[in-house]
């Protein structure tokens, strides 16, 4: 079988054109089938993102679960097919890459990842900045307990948005309360929520306490919406998602000594090289003419695009298992606790911002 | 007496020091006189900031607001000495330019704004970056009303922190609650507020909402803290400010179709140059592989800080008095609108986090 992971796609989702060109750009994966029931849409999409001929089409996603030649499937499914297709892929041994958010809700997810680990699959959700060697840089200047640079976090900010046009708020998956139940805060606060876990070592906060009046559309599906998180050491986060606010991707990160900001952090502006500011010990000139030291401009660069970085993680993860490990259990830690916070989020919404305790 | 505004300043606080250099900058203005209750300590600030030797020393503030060669007195006292001498000012026909935050609560401001009218003085408040130009630019490319490029106001966020040293926990008036009962949040959420104020082109939200759990040292003084602001028609702002947060002022201003963000909107990181980013209908490239438009840099040079301009300014509109006009009303309306939304975040700290209405 040697170190290549042989991938299938489930569903001929838009994001799955990207992730497909991340399959053939990582060295050790490859596409080796497509499902969906269509198979003239299955057809099209492997001529237009230029698959193999060969690539096997599958008319439906059990008969794509079947096929022996499938190590692991990409799941860009909509969020309410997971739990079914997720547990069904699990059983049948497939690795799964699973795109966000994970789940309706944690007790969905669990359900998943319970049947990933009966079935020794890996898992691992499909947040892709977490795999850009710029999140290992930054990591590196925030690691709180063994840096003097940045010190103890005490506040986080996230924003993430983009301004849909009226027909993505007519018909596309994501505004569909029965497929996307979590509307901008399933796709957007994910990537919020994660950020400030990782900024976090992912310490859970113990409190979420949505901001009042999230815009919702007619079917009551959220649009618009933020919350701040709360931990016990007086640690506050804060962030907000939406479909209705110009595309913008923009975290700060303060600690006592040190301040982190980037304006990309789901999308680096630039495939190749993307950059942050990190400042330490900051702070005014004698006449408060200026600071000292200034930020400090931060490029990383890498020769894989950082959905590449991500197929690539997760297929020497797979190669590994192949190999007589176990599956690397990080990940899914790291995808239930972001459910488990954007689930306290969403109560939270639910029960007109009252605060609501986060358990891990 | 010309055009040049003649400044008294109140007391020798470390603020003094910066503002009496920006009123020796000003073209039009010029420090006449310190008063303090201690003669030695204003001989002494006299000299450390090159200030002529003829400098009037007077040993209490009441002499100095007799003094008949004063036009304007700058005011960096504690916040629970506004009252008092703000309406001392005016009444002795004094132009003020007073320290933020401009009074405890709005009922005291309006004492103070009161007296400014009936006696025809110009009022102003100590926000500096108001008058940068940098402010001047990013407000052309903001006007809603009148600019396709960034579109409708959706979000703003603001943080202003700086990580104070034991002895100014200890001993600054900032944090004894006697002197300026409003810690952190009046001396640097105060330039949150503003900056979500001048986003909003000066509409006040409906609602504060606190976050809950703000950090007070032993005097329950806030040393942390951070609300949520919310207009009808779904637009949100957030901030946060800290004396126990690395220095950081950073703010996103998000709009339908623009986004605009910078690092230092305090105090610039370079007295004479000025930075922010600014993206307008930016969105993904093709296959996600970067975005089209970049966020542009914009540089705007200025030959006085910021802190002069202010003072430029302020003389420019005391001239303009001694010319016949009437005082700038939008100067005291801005402060006033800054301090009815401190005012309400403060209200819901204390109600543990329950929105309060914002009434103007």
């Amino acid at each position: 079988m040697g170190e290549t992971t042989r991938f299938g796609i489930m569903g001929c989702a838009g994001i799955a054109r990207k992730v497909s060109r991340a399959i053939k750009l990582s060295p050790n994966a490859t596409v080796v089938a497509i499902g969906s029931r269509s198979a003239e849409k299955a057809h099209r999409f492997i001529k237009e993102n230029g698959l193999p001929e060969n690539t096997q089409v599958h008319g439906s996603y059990e008969s794509l679960l079947d096929d022996p030649d499938v190590d692991a499937v990409y799941m860009p499914l909509p969020t309410s097919l997971h739990l079914r297709w997720g547990v069904a892929a699990a059983s049948k041994g497939k690795h799964i890459l699973l795109e966000k958010p994970t789940a309706l809700c944690v007790a969905e997810l669990d359900q998943i990842l319970q049947a990933c680990e009966m079935n020794n699959v890996q898992f691992m959700d499909g947040t892709m900045w977490m795999h850009h060697p710029r999140t290992a840089k930054m990591h590196e200047l925030l690691r709180h307990q063994h840096s003097d640079l940045f010190g103890q976090l005490k506040m986080v900010n996230s924003i993430a948005s983009f301004y849909a046009k009226p027909d993505f708020l007519h018909d596309n998956i994501r505004v569909m309360p029965d497929l996307d139940a979590l509307g901008a805060l399933g796709d957007l606060g994910w990537y919020c929520i994660r950020f400030i876990l990782w900024a976090a070592d992912y310490y859970l906060p113990t409190t979420a306490v949505a901001f009042p009046n999230p815009v919702k559309n007619e079917a009551g599906l959220l649009l618009s919406c933020g919350a701040s998180l709360h931990w016990e050491n007086g640690t506050v986060a804060s962030f907000h998602c939406s479909f209705l606010a110009h595309r913008t991707f923009e975290v700060a990160v303060v600690g006592s000594k040190g301040t982190l900001t980037l304006s990309d952090f789901v999308n680096p502006f630039d495939e190749n090289s993307a950059r942050f500011t990190f400042a330490s010990e900051s702070s005014f000139k004698e006449l408060v003419d200026g600071w000292k030291p200034l930020p400090t401009n931060h490029v990383v660069s890498t020769e894989l695009p950082q959905e590449a970085c991500m197929i690539s993680e997760f297929s020497r993860l797979v190669g590994a298992i192949k190999d007589g490990s176990k599956p690397e259990k990080k990940w899914p830690s790291i995808s239930r606790k972001n459910q488990i916070v954007m689930d306290a989020v969403k109560d939270s919404i639910d029960k007109e911002s009252k605060p609501v305790a986060i358990v891990g």
